[in-house]
């Protein structure tokens, strides 16, 4: 799956990854009233208003990113009703052609993880069928429980051509609590990357690079730039450019010299460009709209850093 | 909710959770042909089978044991049918009198992790209503983000009532390999338990235990008994009993002196005893009355351990 990623980086010449983390409060009035109105000011209703949201987003921008990824917690936390949305928002990314990250987390002892790799990467069997719960492109995964805990991610990753990008850095204020200390003269980040690495030979694409990557928050571009080194196979999936602080310059160091092993996300950024003073004009209708000149400006923005 | 807990413990003697882990391997023939007759080889079918199956289990245990904890993986592999069984399993178990940790280990930055709160131990807005989304009583969490993603746990814990099992040292045999590792002398399972007692400090409820708890494997007693020390005022929540090789006498030092402060969780070895030959007498049919079987000889071999 990370040759097609890249393949559609190269397309698309974006490494640019849409975060569909849709709050209600990124969402037009009209919008949700619309939505409302149908199905009440439920949990099916806030699913529905995430759902045309999510879509008039999708068609914006389809033509200018590889991949999108959606964050289950913002359509876990409406229940079932904004479960349907994130299922739906998956089918409907991959129809238009988009490759899929969904932004689960996920991590487990042994079976258990295998039971969510399954979930989200890989299929499950019911009687004599075979079905695909979730389908997402791509996963990520948290490592805290160790080697097999990430285990039955690689193994679907080998048998169902599928991806992961595993916690190492994360883009939040503490995230050094215990990422960054010391265990032998190296930050607990540092042996998590040299695990991505040893996890990744397993995974090999054809394309050279790994299916197992990795997460490092552009909030954080010193260690961007050793873990670029620690895991040079490993794809980099970063979070934090825009709202959480990390601009273009930061992120030269996450990237190889021929301008590919990283992807950059922004969430509200883009999804909620129409809130922001820039993006003013396209007003609260021309959200969509909206969301497509930030996808161009971040383009441009990191393509200046990068090249 | 810590409060409730102990003192289902108290009525009932038994410090045990029954782990709803259902895979489709544990579920008599019959059970599954039912389901399947009815909406077909499906994951509708799947979820109407485990279903089935956790009400019987619940129905034969609900008076023995204060609490169960359904692992959502098992559920989240058969998507949305398989989150709605999870959905009605947490609401069946409550009705019935049970308290309910659902086993998620969720885990994200700040606003995400507030989001995961929300779905699972709180509340959500649409409008002018108000949804409990999942409804458990309590939730594992896990730490690697460090406190911005734990703390929206612990301040849904103190506006609802709630409680969390912060995942410290974990059962599974690859758990040490970040887990164990010397940071300024002391393995980083021993740091993550002095945060949960820190995070703990701030929702104490009034038994005198924090609604902030850890999740410790049964499978390293010794580790057991050390942060049994650094972490006086949180519940232990004990996975790794049974299958994964945990016995009574591992889970004496999790446990204080009065045989509170550790709550011990048993999955396959009660849901599936009907598959054990020491309850091999119940046959497929009797499977509801082998997990009572198993629970009543589990209570026994803990109550030797710790009395």
């Amino acid at each position: 799956m990370i040759g097609r990623l890249i393949e559609r980086i190269r397309e698309t010449q974006a490494p640019i990854v849409v975060g569909l983390d849709p709050q209600l409060g990124f969402i037009p009035d009209a919008v949700k009233a619309e939505a409302y109105g149908r199905c009440g000011e439920t949990l099916e209703g806030a699913a529905e208003a995430i759902l045309t949201f999510n879509k008039a987003i999708v068609d914006a921008v389809a033509d200018l990113v590889p991949a999108v990824k959606p964050q289950i917690a913002m359509y876990e936390q409406f229940g079932i009703p904004g479960l349907k949305a994130f299922s739906e928002t998956v089918s409907y990314c991959r129809k238009k052609g988009l490759l899929v990250i969904g932004d689960v987390k996920r991590g487990d002892i042994g079976s258990t993880s295998g039971a969510y790799a399954a979930a989200h990467l890989g299929t499950v069997r019911v009687g004599a069928n075979e079905y695909e719960p979730f389908g997402e492109d791509f996963a990520t995964v948290n490592p805290y429980l160790g080697t097999d805990g990430v285990k039955p991610f690689v193994d679907i990753c080998k048998s169902h051509g599928k991806g992961i990008f595993v916690l190492v850095k994360t883009s939040n204020p503490s995230s050094g609590e215990f990422q960054d200390r010391l265990i032998d003269g190296k930050p607990l980040y540092h042996l998590v990357g040299e695990k991505v690495r040893e996890w990744g030979e397993e995974a090999m694409d054809e394309s050279g690079w790994s299916e197992v990557g990795a997460v490092v928050g552009a909030t954080y571009p010193e260690t961007g730039r050793l873990l670029r080194e620690v895991m040079p196979k490993s794809f980099i999936l970063v979070p934090g450019y825009g709202a959480q602080g990390g601009t273009g310059k930061d992120l030269v160091h996450f990237f190889d010299r021929d301008g590919l092993g990283a992807i950059v996300n922004s969430s509200r950024g883009i999804i909620a460009a129409w809130q922001k003073e820039a993006y003013a004009s396209y007003g609260e209708a021309g959200y969509a709209d909206a969301a497509r000149a930030a996808v161009l400006d971040m383009k441009a923005d990191i393509a200046q850093a990068i090249l």
